[in-house]
């Protein structure tokens, strides 16, 4: 057994007006709580710091910088590493980054037992669009504001395992899990922000995207046999609102723990480790199974190529 | 709308005695209830003709080869092209097929509605082992008697849509529908043959891998906002029991029809191959989201390499 015992801290909504110190206060508390739950890991959302700011449509550059940081910890987040630290537990952490150059990323950092960051990831799979969409219900601005991750899906040996990062709709692409299963990886960690409506198809609300988020994780968690954490930001935001149902799912795809309601809730899973063996060295074990001679379009083709009329 | 009324025909147990005259028999009859429910295309599973062989272990060629198909439509199968042809009916017929240079594969075939053959499919993910395993409950021999598939995963324009084929194991690999999806798919047909309980462990029994099939099946239809139709051979084969659980998946994910028995049994559903489009043109927009240049694993490496210790 190789227990890793996991917090998914799901944080209810953050209203456009909340400053960073009052975030940071309910994440610390969710950090106390997952302490006296004897965590080894916490697991907080994508852009865990702010308000979802890609529903607004903004054009002054300082206006939307202003969601960015800057450095990582940075003044407002040093209190989570710091207290990270003093409980020996590691932490995946969602912000928006301004690189020093000017470039901005959707990103996590994994930081291990010790307070340290040992990885960054920066999402690859952008959502949404560019310039402002009136057929939309909302508007979903990722594409403006960030770029595509430059640092691919790499994963870290620390704690005791094989970890990996991704983002929300990263979460949707078998890519990303298999990408990170060519690695070993044993758990993968994924923050999101996902809204309760689809913003071009207003049928499709609540029951259906919770049930695509579980879909999706838990297929992902299956086909490379590993842990998958994934956690929300939920809730009304700014009047918009997003769905909860963070979950563990183990490496057979079960659903081991999940959310109950919108808000900071933190869901806890003792994880074994070395439960990724059996799938691992099985049905999926890649090096028997695998025919790669086969899979070439995914690799060269972005788009789909269907067949002439 | 681009309907396609399409008969899922889940075959009961067909025992190592049965000829495949009483199979063709029953699958006749399966094709009239078909039509009766106003079929375009009738889906029977993997190796429909006989029992699910690769059970059983064997050496001798001759004993192996009478299991296989040299031609197609052969003797026994030619009453059900005609008959499809007759009710103007699509056909996908899963087979084990040995060709005239003595190779073999796992393999299925197309037919349109005139019954003649538009597309032939080579299993490409075969499961289990290639020699005699005393770990195991019992075998699981396809390595032994088939050769991986060579002809990749194609797709064909046929019946007002873009059609493609798969075998069994194959609906667990992503690869397989995301080949298939980047050449515009919008209906995946899938025969199978699944142990009711893992042959290397025990406590994972029809629940679990009933579980595993849907899971399969739906993420493979979201992700490539596909439909997907996955057929069973079903109930207590020689003794050995088999999931039933046919399912037809629509392209947001979800179970729209599924057998309720484990005995022959038709699943009819009427597809609408246009519910295709908007997941194709939103969120699974390839072109606009996919990233290859962090995939290059997934053509590049069959096994995972973890990092270093």
């Amino acid at each position: 057994m190789r227990l890793v015992t996991v917090a998914a801290a799901q944080l209810g909504p953050i209203q456009k007006n909340e400053p960073r110190t009052d975030v940071v206060r309910r994440m610390l508390a969710l950090m106390d709580e997952a302490k006296r739950a004897e965590a080894d890991l916490i697991v907080f959302p994508e852009l865990a710091l702010t308000t979802f700011f890609p529903r607004w449509y903004m054009e002054d550059p300082a206006e939307i910088d202003q969601w960015f940081e800057r450095e990582m910890p940075s003044a407002a987040t040093r209190p989570l590493f710091e207290r990270a630290a003093e409980y020996g537990m590691g932490m995946y952490l969602g912000y928006a980054e301004l690189t020093p150059d000017g470039r901005h990323f959707n990103s996590s950092v994994l930081a291990d037992r010790t307070g340290a960051i040992v990885g960054k990831y920066r999402k690859v799979h952008l959502p949404g669009h560019a310039e402002f969409d009136p057929e939309r219900a909302f508007q979903h601005l990722e594409k403006r504001y960030f770029e595509p991750g430059d640092l691919g899906f790499p994963v870290w040996r620390t704690m005791g395992g094989i970890f990996g990062m991704c983002i929300c709709n990263d979460r949707r692409w078998p890519e990303t899990y298999r990408v990170m299963g060519l690695q070993g990886v044993e758990m993968v960690l994924v923050g999101y922000n996902t809204p309760s409506i689809n913003s071009q198809k207003s049928a499709e609300g609540p029951e259906q995207r919770l049930f695509h988020n579980r879909l999706s994780v838990q297929a992902g968690a299956y086909q490379n046999s590993t842990w998958v954490v994934a956690v929300a930001k939920a809730g009304i935001e700014d009047g918009f609102p997003m769905i909860g149902g963070s979950l563990i799912v183990n490496p057979d795809g079960e659903i081991m723990a999940e959310a109950k309601t919108e808000g900071d809730e933190l869901v806890v899973h003792a994880c074994d480790l070395d439960a990724t063996t059996f799938g691992k060295t099985t049905i999926f074990d890649f090096a028997r199974h695998r025919r790669i001679e086969h899979y070439g379009r995914i690799c060269a083709q972005t788009g789909p190529t269907p067949p002439a009329l």
